[in-house]
């Protein structure tokens, strides 16, 4: 199966290698590219054959049945429609927009196209988060009452990306919005979300916090708590936890090593992975892996559209709610 | 010293097996109990030469220093008021009353005649969260940002107790609003309660929920969060995790022993102590060897008047936001 | 049930408290010390009545039933048989004497007057140890293939009670060696014995080791290995784990709290207890409970004679291990 | 850097697809492997250019600068000699030999030829053990007094395979040996080894044991304890611990998962990692890692030949020491 790569920067790169070294059976045949020169040598390493400037080579390629989109959020849902009239089958980085109808314009084309289309939520494929949502669906834990969800970021990204990101709700809870979906099996009816400036008053200059707690309510009853920061100075802090009526799953985080050091000063233990890179590098490589075989045994991928859309319109409600200090129901957006 | 000790149920005894025990220093001179001939025996194995029906007869008893108000909720305000007019030192159980006016006289009862007034909240003194506060108090943490309080009974109290109860959050909020003052170290501005019946239908029926999330704005900035159940199977589940500029320092629960089995079948460990008795036996002592250290040493009891005002009108505040689904300040009620 | 005390030391005193304060239905009636003086006060504030130089009015007591022997090691087997031959039941403080011939002779004594006898091996109640009993004795692990255990003091003794301890081997290791037949629930056949000076070296001088490993052979065919330090600088080491056909089944050290706290420096957590008498104190309360109750119920005591004897012998045994630098059996010595 | 692989069973192939996928700067160009047939998928799925059942053609290939020894154990030390005289670097797959001559004629062909040799103890490139041997040589626990290995399969091998492994010291211990080395930097000087037979009786048959404890001094004055099972039913047990004058470091198993469920019946978490492959998997691709930049940067490689060496040594001799029952001086051997 031979696949293509529209977009090669960070991610884009991150995929293009696990493609190519941990997915058996597939081959990225093609790299689209607009700053074609600067990913040369990396596309020569990857002993990929084809570098251009324009993704409507890789479209026109009737080879290649599936394309990777990794370029930036604006040109997400433009290139799944035109990948879905091309008939190729799609994994697309998240978010697919921050445009409700943008979203809903690609998933139509999608749906008519009847071509595949995976959202890269790479954390459902965590080692953890998937063992979670595994004893929530066999039962378990029985009934899902609490959800709850800690999220936080070793550091804050620059204030320039701060400013163009969406803000809080939509650039960092999106992924907890999406893990809250898929631990509690439920759709969030309403959201309450308050905000702070505590870590660097720049964000208030962004019209951005840097602090969240956000509180849901799921249509099967279970509320839901998550807790954002943008700077735990010990580590990239990724935990869950769900209650329910027959007991609690709770994961902690990753750590380097396990070692204990016991000295007259106290037990010291490894502080957490530092951040997404090394927590989530395996869920990348199952994500992918996934997809493939989605595609090449013409089974339904594991995160659809439908999950591409819903956590931007409780990240919308989300905003609304920290603005509006009141709770906000999702189909209010 | 020698103490009086008004009411002997449940709470009573305990407290007055500890004070014979396990503090030094001190006596339990006289028991006030209206239903005296059910405590006959228990007054006698503790060697306590006294026992009335009357608790008059305590608070005008010259040898008697100190007492403790272990009697049902609705007698606390009166009895603060005489005990204070009497010149005796007070250790009264939580909550001092429902009615906030109620409370205001005692407390100015208490400020008038110039003795100690110590109120029951004994989980600042289990060990592991007194380690958080200290941890917080001494900056360990930098500045808080973040207070998560989780608290699960492992079982529902009947629900003839549930109609009289006030409420979860008057009733079993209280301890975790107190919890939060204290973690925290500011006063609570607003509030927002979540609550859902997803244990037993018979909490609706008596106008309670028995799961509830509730947020909170903290006079510092700071964000808290709570979340509670009236039913956790596996135990009582009592967490805390504070997080700030700084670090993270959580507590989990405590067990019967440290015992991991490691089998075919997976890896089993003991489940939390099982309920309140249990898991915060040593801040019983700890509370009380605080309350005769300092009316010993003349100085002021850990857990104030105003300790024990706050958190019932945060209370009020939640159970007003609960029913009206929007956040409430505490300064409304 | 009346007692007798014989012997207020440190841990006589210990057991005086307990006996008062926390086991119903028991009294100490008298006290016997031959430093009577020193411990007035004590017997005053414990409201005991009677303190004596001679224990014997103790034994000449007959509304005494017990007797806790807790002088010093060189009267122990003395005590016992006239204890046994004045009819007392006896709690009599570990070792009952370093010598073979003196220890089998106070056996014959109790067996001859049909009285009970308990040895102070606590560590079988502490709530891990004991766990770790249930879980074999329940065949949770199937049949035992090797136990082992860790036994670190967090500081040496004095070097002048080292001179007149009776070596690592009978004063430190006896605990370890009580512990192996308890946990594996069969005798030690055989014993190697390695040791080395690493800490201190007053303890050559002494003629002692402060460090050592114990290998055993049990007469099951399950193997032991006990490691001891007389120095673990972050307290108080004391692990067990036993390995068997169908699992295993480890504990761990306690701890003051379970606070971790997460920073950019690390994570840490408290150290384990300092030392025996914060870690073992409720394994104090559970023994004499026992104690108690096997003579008001007329049960076996749940530590025997032959309990304190085999330990002795294995210690013995060690020792010789030790100096000749090869496996010795229990048997030979 | 091209590098020829000379056998390509299990390990060959394991360490061949590392060097394609995961170690950047490098290529496999020859397979060299008797049953060529059985690999020719394999050989074509890596993108390997040549296949050849004549190891002499990669020593005789001017282009390959380093060869992978994976035969079978009876091979290595001729391979090692001619590899040595070709001028080929060479790591080679632990163990040497089992025939101590044999194995220093190896090293001196590698002497002499000026080329590198490395052994393959991965476990030594373990995130864990890694880390422990950080802490031990930065200081981080003093002087290191007793090291103890954990060392447990999940199930025995085929008796078949326990006929010709050499006995579990030299087949499962001699990893525990060169641990023992690695961790606590010195060397061991006397082995006292028990074992039994408490599995399976095909052990007794086949002249072997399933199950052992072996004891260590080594030169620095430290003790060591090694306790082996061929069947640890709960998975692979992977566990050190060493302590010094200053404090304690252990390291636990890894799991698949950190989750925990907490239900009714207990609380219950993952077995570690079934076996080798999945615990060690990381190790693997450090050790070629680590290999390949010795290589290429003319450092020593992390684990030369002497490493190879010692352990057989220490085998051996725990091999007598066992049969005679009595300890073994290395020298001895």
């Amino acid at each position: 199966m031979k696949i293509g790569l529209i977009g090669a920067g960070r991610i884009g790169k991150l995929h293009g290698e696990i493609l190519t070294h941990r997915v058996p059976g597939v081959e990225i045949k093609s790299v689209a590219e607009i700053y074609a020169d600067t990913v040369e040598k990396w596309v020569q390493r990857q002993k990929i054959t084809t570098l251009t400037t324009d993704y409507k080579k890789i479209l026109n390629d009737p080879e290649i049945e599936a394309v990777l989109i990794c370029s930036s959020t604006d040109t997400h849902s433009q290139l799944i429609i035109e990948s879905a009239q091309a008939g190729k089958h799609i994994f697309c980085e998240k978010p697919i927009d921050f445009d409700i109808q943008r979203i809903q314009n690609a998933l139509s084309a999608v749906a008519k196209a009847g071509v595949k289309l995976q959202i890269g939520f790479n954390r459902r494929f965590d080692h953890n988060f998937k063992k979670v949502r595994e004893v929530v669906e066999s039962g378990g834990i029985g009934e899902v009452h609490i959800v709850k969800i800690t999220s936080r970021d070793p550091e804050p990204p620059p204030i320039s990306y701060v400013k163009v990101s969406g803000g809080i709700f939509l650039d960092m809870t999106i992924h907890d919005f999406d893990m809250a979906r898929y631990l509690c099996m439920s759709e969030v009816e309403e959201v309450y979300a308050q905000g702070a400036v505590l870590i660097d008053p720049a964000f208030s200059q962004a019209g951005d916090v840097d602090t969240a707690i956000v509180t849901l309510k799921f249509s099967n009853g279970a509320m839901g708590i998550i807790d954002n920061s943008r700077q735990a100075v010990y580590g990239y802090d990724q935990r869950v936890e769900v209650f329910g009526s027959k007991g609690c799953i709770e994961v902690k985080n990753d750590f380097p090593n396990s070692a204990t050091l016991s000295t007259a000063d106290g037990v010291v233990s490894e502080k957490p992975h530092y951040f997404f890179l090394e927590r989530y590098q395996a869920s990348y490589v199952a994500e992918l892996k996934a997809f493939v075989s989605a595609v090449l045994n013409d089974t339904p991928p594991p995160v659809t559209g439908l999950d591409g859309l819903q956590p931007v319109l409780i990240g919308a409600a989300a905003l609304r709610s920290y603005k509006e200090n009141r709770p906000v129901k999702i189909q209010a957006v």
